[in-house]
């Protein structure tokens, strides 16, 4: 049989150049002559959102009914690689029965700021946890024949301006931080797709940017699969195809394609470029067809209680003190229940715009407490979500009331369509001040409060101190208000955790004052410390740390133990055990940093972790490994990522800021051997292997006459401080120990191959 | 008379090369045969260091006796242009005497992180204060015929690898920060000579960067003098000399020279900087040989009185609280004293490194006072400036006694020489701990307590909440202890306000985590939120805020007028009334921000400041002008300053965080016309003021269609904000509104001269 490629030696260039743009919003085009069908690409990332047959020009119009799971930054907090795969199946399957070829997923851009308006399809503000998370999902994707496209690369961490902003970040941030994720979800599970980005990294659109799609992709990291554009990403079609976009989508009128064929006609780059892409379409397309059929109707139900018991793995219990003795939650069985809050009734579980899906069904906290617990429950809205409706202080009042009258209240507060959304960033992360108001009259009407969070990003909990229990339960997808129950009574004991740090105030976070950008132009200013690098590295206070969150039992660490495997990783070993008196899942989070390094460093970074299920009592002996390019930074002065030599501190943690345990291993280092040049600092000369010994006399000579006692001008330590960063080549300018031939002998002795 | 330029057409090039470059580490070379002499240049920047003859290669060896003024750092607490430009006069006088022709200073760098080695030498960590105080030293200067050197131009705020590192910096911090000092210090007051720094800017040394030496500082700022090398930072002579930089120091192997003049004997771009570089040394001797002859000696007492008021001026009062009824300072009359503190007996009153001077006289605070107080004062030293010597304990226990026995102590801690100089940073801000210890001792002896510190840069202050008073007394230059016990005593009512920040921790400080960078680059990701731009907007509390400072009278502040002038400066009055009893002296400092701004802001930014003198009950109409130009911010896509039209809130205040009065002011902006393109968005589009009324319809159709209620899966405010950021260029494609003609034609007709 053979397989579409093998048919482009056939084509003419306008029907390569046809194949890369596609047909429509959401299909690519066919070429009936040699049997290419057209296939179909739709979104994604939490489930499928295959557009009706009357789609807008827009794209964006009422889709079939699909399941809808937690959205990335539920999913993301569950810490678990196996979860997200068995959802990444569920999304295959969904896509199969409906004949899509690429679910456009899953995305897992850092969440730099707290303000993006797509974090809620985002994953973390960690790496790592992106990264794994990530692979898990294309796995269980592409397991079903279905093709993922990872997204958006790279280096789109905001929404304002996000189709020309240039997101300018320096060398170690992008590679540390936002690539870091990619690389490992392209190594690991290797997606069909991956999309590009509508901005720009550092001036140049990522849609048209050699190094990010064709060297660091794909000779790099080794991606095999076609690149997308991100609807509409694409401005200058020709350096687009040449760095490496294999297809613009959405179709459009056939202007690009023809710039395409004409530049091929001319320009050889071109047509190498276009035969690339033509066959990587044509190889989507054979991965495509090579997919069996799968018969339908979906089983709702069961895609349902995946979504449930996602759902409930992705809730975080930031809060859970003892009144009267006692945790307020899991809610006492003979309790009677104040429900309140809009949210309640009216779930937010999914957010705006192109990842909306049509769900298969919605579950409501009201419904699902109802049930579960009947005519102990009254509910009251409390608010409506437009803050400017009428009738805002009886809703309140009536709220007010019923919590008064209950044993415990449940108030369920959060975030709106309105305030966040793919499309616009917010500009701050309060929630709502009726809502807030709301809350501080429930408290002070019954103190025995929980709240629960609806929200896609993090918001400040200025409330933190005065309630007693606080969820995180994000947007949960639309079994998220029966998941929520199940928590809330202790039907499922929650694990999640934070994988975004809950800042006290917005000034606080890394980005403040260079989010969004302005006048085209955004500003990675910190660097390296996102997230909790940053409230680590400058030792701030947080409301909520990155990796928090509680269970209904307890867990105790044994001793970690650590060692350097053969392959270089490190194996991290840690008894866990149950202390409590239920059943229970701990995330266990690994943290490393060398004792010792020549440039910046996080105090901590993750670098391993897993959700384990452990029996009450029971104790785990929880296995972790650490990737030894996970301990690299990126080494500016030779353009690659390096392994510095040392002891690194080996941290295991129940959460960023909850160490339980530390073990020290020493790791060899790569080897890195800098070209001395003229500007290479003595201390740099010092340090070489080869020229520091030959120099040895004459700095010593040196040392003696500026440093010692000093001059009288400055101390000798200052002085040998100053003469450490002087440049080599200009001492023969200063008449010091060096001629000019004898700078450049020393030089081509430091850089000779050594035998 | 001819002047040295009437001779260049007589010059060969070799000769033209010579004068190049220097003939040792001080002077210039001459030329014999047409009369021109060699002329010295020496340090600076707060007294004169002419080095003895026997000079040594490094010339840093001991220099003739001078005064020596306080250090900028001192001398920009006083927030006095005219005491800057009398302390000028001095430094212009000595160096007459000696006949030096340049004196190398002032140093206006900003004070990017309290780390850096030489702050003292420098001003603020605000560039208005920096260029005022700097110009009116350059002012003083030269008024005797002496020219001035600028340094460190620029970005030069740090001294790791300072030689080799590269300052990155993006174009709104490096114009509205870096370079706004050096701005105003050439418009203002024309320094014969500015002196280019080691670093390099965004990858570009200093010393051969043509769009800072002559771009920036010749062609937009009109420079008219010479640009110096800072002592060895040349790397590449001829790139050097065609950039602007007319002058390499120190004289070397004459090597550079002769690759000067190959180079200029091939290449015409060569021969033509070579002529201008050569035709401005010139000019620089012509003004040297300009001076009138000053006889000496030198009127040593004059310049020590003076070197004494400045030093006084620029102490800050940090705290004076009142001890039972009354604030401890100035010291009672009759009460006794125990003087505790090394540096009270052997004070560090200026820095290590190039600026350090061999001083006419030195005032210890414990002559002075012993002088003043007689026997009511007893002395300890408390410590040992070498925390590992031994006896420290002894030490302590004397000075602990001697406190506890007395009315009062007064406790002077400080940084040595080992821990601040020129040539390294520092890696801490604290003091050192066996200091620290002591005055926790003192403390619990007798909290009728006084600290004064010695430090050439801001240290954190643990301690400030458990002393009543605290003297910000820095590096005072020769008089500083006199100076210190005229403030300790009422002799001089202190007026000296803080020019930097003092943080609470260095982990708080704007470029934290980016200072001092690593790999030969720095980071400047703090941007434009330097200092107190920092802290207030991320609304930050610091241990005292910039332009803080008391007194031993009051003040209080009528109200403001502010409006704008035909110039388009605003004017500014506030009347201010000394409440107190004593006569004294108050900067009026005064804030600018925009109430809107289309990019990120600081919340208030120092325009104008005056210092005062006020009689006791006297009410002083201050009247204050801000620069239309100040106003302005760097805007990125016309690469020009701009000042945005509306609102600007201006505040007369006491320090960034004691605002006293506002008022409003409208500002007519800058007609800023920016080019339409294919990449403009929508938004921009419609508020452009050709194009916007010609899409106004189709926008609003286009709205209509997308926005509105919204279409499902995103709210209509949503999409509206989504379809604000997507490019006109792009539209095409998707089928919304215009095709590739319509898009041409309407930015044709947006871009056409404006008739």
């Amino acid at each position: 049989m053979t397989s579409p490629r093998d048919h482009l030696p056939e084509l003419s260039t306008e029907e390569k150049a046809s194949l890369t743009s596609g047909a429509d919003f959401w299909t690519l085009k066919s070429i009936d002559r040699i049997g290419v069908p057209s296939i179909m690409v739709t979104d994604g990332p939490h489930g499928l959102r295959k557009q009706a047959a009357d789609s807008d020009h827009l794209g964006l119009s009422e889709s079939v009914p699909a399941t809808c799971f937690p959205p990335a930054s539920g999913l993301g907090a569950a810490f678990d690689p196996e979860l997200a795969e068995r959802v990444g199946v569920a999304l295959g399957v969904e896509s199969a029965i409906e004949d899509v070829a690429v679910i456009l997923g899953p995305g897992i851009n850092i969440k730099r700021s707290p303000l993006c308006g797509r974090n809620f399809e985002y994953v973390s503000e960690d790496p790592i946890v992106s990264g794994v998370i990530g692979a898990g999902l294309v796995k269980g994707i592409q397991s079903q024949g279905v093709g993922s496209s990872l997204k958006h690369f790279a280096a789109n961490n905001q929404e304002f301006e996000r189709m020309t902003a240039s997101s300018d970040v320096d060398p170690r941030p992008l590679r540390e931080i936002y690539l870091r994720g990619f690389e490992r979800v392209v190594k690991d599970a290797q997606p069909w797709t991956v999309m590009c980005s509508y901005n720009k990294i550092n001036g140049v659109y990522a849609s048209q940017d050699p190094w990010l799609l064709t060297q660091v992709l794909r000779d790099e990291w080794g991606f095999e699969g076609l690149v997308v554009s991100d609807w509409g990403a694409v401005n200058d079609r020709v350096a687009a195809l040449v760095a490496g976009l294999d297809l613009e989508m959405p179709g459009s009128d056939g202007g690009p394609d023809r710039a395409v064929a004409t530049a091929a006609g001319s320009d050889p780059a071109v047509a190498a470029a276009l035969d690339a892409s033509a066959g990587r379409v044509l190889d989507l397309v054979g991965r495509a067809q090579a997919r069996p059929a799968v018969a339908g109707p979906l089983d709702v139900d069961a895609h349902h209680a995946l979504a449930r018991e996602a759902a409930g793995r992705a809730i975080v219990l930031l809060k859970n003190d003892a009144v009267d003795g006692a945790p307020l939650l899991p809610l006492a069985e003979s309790a009677s229940i104040a429900l309140i809050g809009e949210f309640a009734r009216t779930p937010r579980f999914q957010g705006g715009g192109s990842s909306h899906i049509n769900p298969t069904r919605v579950d409501s906290a009201l419904d699902a407490l109802t049930e579960a617990a009947g005519d102990r429950v009254a509910f009251a809205p409390g608010f409506a979500f437009d803050a400017a409706a009428e009738g805002q202080d009886a809703l309140r009042d009536e709220a007010v009331a019923l919590a008064a009258s209950r044993d415990v209240a449940v108030v369920f507060l959060g975030l709106t369509d309105a305030e966040e959304s793919e499309g616009f960033d917010r500009d701050h992360i309060d929630l709502a001040a009726h809502q807030l108001a709301l809350l501080d009259a429930v408290v002070a009407a019954n103190p025995r409060t929980v709240v629960v969070l609806s929200n896609g990003s993090v918001v400040a909990l200025p409330f933190a101190d005065r309630v007693p229990a606080i969820l995180e339960a994000w947007l949960l997808g639309q079994a998220g208000g029966s998941a929520t129950v199940d928590v809330l009574l202790g039907a499922v004991n929650p694990s999640g955790r934070l994988a975004e740090t809950i800042p006290q105030r917005i000034e606080d976070t890394p980005a403040f004052g260079n989010f969004p950008g302005s006048n085209g132009h955004v500003r990675y200013g910190e660097g390296i410390f996102v997230g909790y690098r940053w409230y680590d590295a400058r030792n701030m206070a947080v409301t909520y740390p990155f990796g928090h969150g509680l269970s209904y039992t307890s867990f105790a660490y044994g001793a970690v133990s650590a060692e350097a495997t053969p392959s270089g990783d490190i194996a991290v070993t840690v008894p866990v055990t149950n202390t409590g008196s239920r059943d229970g899942r701990e995330v266990v989070q690994v943290y490393v940093a060398p004792v010792a390094s020549a440039v910046e460093r996080a105090p901590r970074e993750l670098k391993a972790f897993a959700s384990v299920e452990i029996a009450a009592g029971a104790t785990a002996d929880v296995v972790l490994t650490v990737r030894r390019e996970d301990l690299a930074y990126w080494d500016i002065r030779v353009d690659r990522f390096v392994v510095e030599g040392g002891a690194y501190r080996v941290e295991a943690a129940a959460s960023s800021r909850d160490l339980r345990g530390s073990a020290t291993v020493d790791v060899v280092g790569d080897a890195v051997l800098v070209p001395l040049t003229p500007e290479s600092t003595l201390a740099a000369v010092f340090a070489h292997p080869v020229a520091g010994p030959m120099v040895a006399g004459a700095f010593a000579a040196l040392q003696e006459q500026f440093g010692g006692e000093g001059d009288g001008i400055m101390s000798g330590e200052a002085m040998a401080k100053m003469m450490g960063s002087f440049p080599i080549g200009r001492l023969p300018a200063f008449g010091w120990g060096l001629d000019r031939d004898g700078v450049d002998q020393l030089l081509t002795a430091a850089n000779a191959p050594q035998g």
